[in-house]
């Protein structure tokens, strides 16, 4: 039994990782574009400070590690084929730049997602960077090294945006962050954008929001970017306004693509080609929240895809079990000293999703008022008027990052702003108000929710 | 329409200010025997070493504030005795001596509980002192301007026994900490214990565990503290090995006394006796783990319990309708650096309550091992063999306050370990691996189930 994986990143290497435990004998080969496997793409933005002082940190797993579990990776390697019929792929060696066949009896597809470059004259200056692989930040580093940037622009205000932003400005640069929509962090509501923007402008960085980047200007390598009335000097801008699945392999053997543009899977991971799976960010989901298919890109659910996808394409025909059942939309991130969560759907997205949306927001110590070093938490909760269902959380400040996890896990267990109330959380003062925030803000909903029941009564 | 209150601390106090709030019209009283009310108790540890620099930082809400919202507050007044049948109170006015009746139509009970002293000879010494009230503390404090101290024995390793130790350390006290039982935070499993153990060696204090202390030695004042072999010489004694709850006053009135020795309500917070509510640490309540009675005194459930009592004390006959469904035994505390939480049961209270448990531990980085100030966190969960629910979790380390509320949101939902293995949490290197701790101790989890399953069709 042979089985191939293509992309050998999160969800890529987790899968071979699993179908080695699952079946010791079975030929596990991973194909990878990039120059390393494994690689922790969430710690680019902090290679650029220095946070993480070596690239190497950030490449989990050597081929030569793989190696020892008997797992092959071939790095740059592109598959540019698969015959779904044939059950072979074509292959080819980039550092020699041969071609060949290759065959499988299962298949994974894990292409990932590569970083989109918005059709903006003068993008391809020397100086203007993506983020993607750990192939860019080496560009990066290698043209800091050479032209000493002070300036940068920062185009796009979501995490890797925001993170990005952080960590040149640790290093002394001075820094524009631009962001054509009216707001930063959109997958969050206005009152945590407009925390965010007050966070970013305390820490120096100049933001600019609600302007469209028209023009890279420069002349062989950039020199300023021109948007709006502005013209801004600088000498490095990074791109950070998204990514996309990458379907077109897949898309081309005839598996079937989702409404979000990713690659469909059913809750085994299996796309619609006979012994082909899939996982990681090239394949769409399912948000439990609103039941809707989501595209969602992120280092642990490809990890926890790779899981499910890497054990059932090793496992016997008939065991094909394991499910991943989809996500909520969970997401951190941290710029300078703000952490800023969320959990399930926005208002917005609710309202998208068809619910009618109740929400209540506290902003409340991370611990005892009197405990030392007291901190300020914003949390807000989302709830479904008809069923008192949770919705969605989203959280900024000191502890964000646990009261985003509680509310997933509320979340997950299907709770209603009532479990909330009484739920039973640990206090201690170093640690807590002596009511959390979740419960402080589930209670304030609580009163929400009988006041709109008495008006009901009462217009009755 | 009068409420009394016969206690003003958390769940007093609560219940006070949720009456109100339900009835702007009602007459409401609250007795409260120590000197001020409204005290957060678990700060007082912090208090003997200047973390918490002032006393009126403990005191939430002086009855000055009180009377804002017309809620009498009389301190130094105990009641004495409740007539139920006439709605009658005995209350004593500590300061002048003076007996005095009070009547009620509904009345709630939040007499709290007590420090226990235990039987041993020289406990009456001048300088061996217990920790439960602001009082308590004074007199510690005054003791140690007075005497200035060098040396403590610190008498029981729960979590206000090491909370001390830590505080007492803080101030440059030479500290003995003395568990007659063979490890300390006896809540939690034995892994637990041991790195409590090791952390507070690490940090200077001399921990002698398994001895009972014999004998506090001394003319007037403490000089020592006898026992086994030792013969320890101190300066200063804080006892710390438990509370008990102050029931009295509602057993002698006729209030049904609970298996645990903590008065009796249901989930409304009623006691046995007519228009009489109960709520705090004098009472018993459910652990919805275990399905079994229980007595949990802390300031959280004090106060959630509180709010259910005085909603529905408040509220007309018909309504008494808000629920106080129980506890998952929750807790956390803080040792030096070292943050320990649990919730639902330990392995050892599993097996007590009928339970065969199935563990699994791990400890792994607090963060993306590359991301600066990765710290170790132990976490172990416990789920049940028979149906895979989880049962507990106990964490120790960076981050154990995160992991305790993910585990009691996921105990509180009824989940089982395998709705943790694809959970989806938030991740960012700044906050986590890549994985949580928690879905790769359920991972492991899953993994011991599918073995034990496995052996099982093996066997058939």
């Amino acid at each position: 039994m042979r089985l191939v994986i293509v992309g050998g990143v999160a969800a890529g290497t987790k899968a071979a990782s699993r179908a080695r435990r699952v079946d010791p004998e079975m030929e596990i080969t991973v194909y990878q574009e990039e120059p390393e496997p494994s690689i922790s793409e969430c710690g680019l933005p902090y290679l650029l400070s220095g946070v993480v002082g070596k690239r190497e940190e950030l490449v989990a797993r050597t081929p030569e590690r793989f190696a020892e579990q008997e797992i092959e990776v071939l790095v740059r390697h592109r598959v540019e084929r698969i015959d779904p019929r044939k059950k072979v792929l074509s292959v080819r060696d980039l550092a020699t730049g041969e071609a060949f066949e290759d065959s499988y009896d299962r298949l994974i597809v894990a292409t990932g997602a590569r970083a989109v470059l918005p059709p903006i004259p003068g993008a391809d200056l020397d100086g203007v960077f993506k983020l993607r692989f750990l192939t860019d930040s080496d560009g990066v580093r290698r043209y800091m090294e050479e032209r000493s940037p002070k300036r940068a622009v920062v185009v796009g205000g979501g995490y890797i945006g925001l993170e990005v932003a952080e960590n040149l400005c640790r290093i002394g640069m001075e820094v524009s962050l631009v962001e054509g929509e009216d707001r930063v962090a959109l997958a969050y509501g206005a009152e945590v954008s407009e925390r965010v923007e007050n966070h970013l402008r305390e820490n120096g960085v100049r933001a600019y929001i609600g302007t469209k980047v028209e023009e890279f200007v420069g002349e062989g390598r950039i020199r300023g970017v021109r948007f709006g009335d502005a013209d801004l000097e600088t000498d490095l801008v990074i791109v950070g306004v998204g990514i996309s699945p990458c379907v077109d392999l897949a898309e081309e053997a005839g598996a079937e693509i989702g409404p979000t543009g990713a690659i469909r899977v059913d809750t085994r991971m299996k796309t619609s080609l006979p012994d082909v799976w899939a996982a990681g960010d090239c394949v769409e989901t399912t948000n439990l929240v609103s039941g809707r298919p989501v595209w969602v890109p992120l280092g642990d659910t490809a990890n926890q895809m790779g899981r499910v996808a890497g054990t059932n394409a090793a496992s016997p025909a008939e065991h094909h079990a394991l499910e991943f059942p989809g996500v909520l939309g969970t997401g951190i991130f941290k710029v300078f000293g703000l952490g800023v969560g969320k959990t399930g759907l926005s208002e917005r997205e609710a309202e998208v999703a068809g619910f009618e949306a109740v929400s209540a927001e506290v902003e409340v110590y991370d611990r005892a008022a009197y405990y030392p070093g007291a901190e300020k938490v914003f949390l807000k909760l989302i709830a479904d008027k008809a069923s008192g269902r949770l919705l969605g959380a989203e959280s900024a400040g000191s502890g964000a990052d646990k009261l985003t996890d509680i509310c997933a896990t509320a979340l997950w267990g299907k709770l209603s702003y009532t479990d909330l109330v009484d739920i039973d959380l640990a206090y201690s003062p170093p640690y807590g108000p002596v009511l959390s925030p979740v419960i402080q803000a589930a209670t304030i909903l609580s009163g929400k929710f009988e006041r709109a029941n008495q008006s009901v009564k009462a217009s009755e």
